[in-house]
């Protein structure tokens, strides 16, 4: 199977396609991330890379909390809006009708109509460059009452995104299951020793 | 529309299912992680959150390289295999059949059968709690030959899978294309200035 480099690209799958929250100057406002990822579980930690520029950082800075709000298919169009403009400029909450509420922490904005909510306090900021690596401690996690089965979180009904940017920059939804995690390789193992 | 509390678990969708590699005393070494975005473009940087016991984390130590190899359909018994084994233990290159390659950094594992690979160099290693966050500057990107299309990666081709938590921990393929990105938000952009 041969090879070709592509340089040094950011390519991954799946990247997300999360509606990150802050207040600046007192006021909710969203971007739309792929760069984001999860650090650690005890505290939970979750990682952000933001453009310097970008409004929103402004008010991570200012509070020291943010929001990591799941998008769904049906937000599509919201998500993608809030990846194009920036609240420098518009107000992306009155455009996309998001109904925002506060949780614990008071100062990072959330989306009611988003399926799932963490609600973040900033640990440390890192300059990796271009973007500024937020690394922020979960707080808490909000879901959809309308996204549980039998009281936990069910994928089928959050219907989540995945931002694709190789060919062409899109969302997809969720596909097929292929297998039972912690389970689908104990085949090999067997195999191993059988 | 009602929302609960999780408490303050670390729920997000999507979240990938990378092989991470890095040479254990000069042997190749792979671990699965679902925990791990894309934090920076210039230069381009990714993050990757491992346990601090595991054995794939001595090896980033020592050579201060690593890879992230993207996984897919056709992998899912052998990514769900390192996710359940330790290098420590078992020949996991040997039980899957991977063939391993390497690049500019000599030290980075990278696994040929994986659609994409990326080479890193460890730029820091934060504590941030149970885990290691490894913030890597990307060096290099590989994609399979039979994964282009007119030489572009090909989602469609490389065929990625998540990792879903909840319900039940699973690996799922990528599903049908919702809407074109930085496009379809444009419609929100039009109704209103129209």
């Amino acid at each position: 199977m041969a090879k070709v480099t592509i340089d040094n690209k950011t390519l991954v799958y799946p990247m997300p396609a999360f509606l990150i929250g802050a207040n600046v100057d007192d006021k909710p406002n969203f971007m739309t991330a792929a760069w984001s990822g999860i650090a650690g579980g005890t505290p939970p930690v979750i990682t952000v890379g933001i453009r310097h520029t970008r409004y929103t950082l402004k008010g991570i800075k200012q509070n020291m909390t943010f929001s990591v709000n799941v998008s769904s298919v049906a937000l599509a169009k919201e998500t993608d809006y809030c990846g194009i403009e920036s609240g420098s400029k518009v107000d992306e909450v009155a455009v996309c009708k998001f109904k925002v509420f506060y949780g614990k922490l008071d100062t990072a904005p959330l989306i009611e109509q988003c399926p799932v909510n963490l609600e973040c306090k900033a640990l440390h900021i890192l300059d990796v460059g271009s973007h500024a690596l937020i690394v922020g401690q979960i707080e808490e996690t909000y879901v959809s009452e309308d996204c549980l089965t039998d009281g936990e979180p069910d994928v089928d009904k959050i219907k989540p995104i995945i931002y694709v940017t190789q060919p062409g920059r899109r969302y997809q939804a969720f596909g097929e299951v292929v297998g039972k995690a912690h389970t689908i390789g104990r085949e090999l193992t067997s195999a191993e020793t059988g």
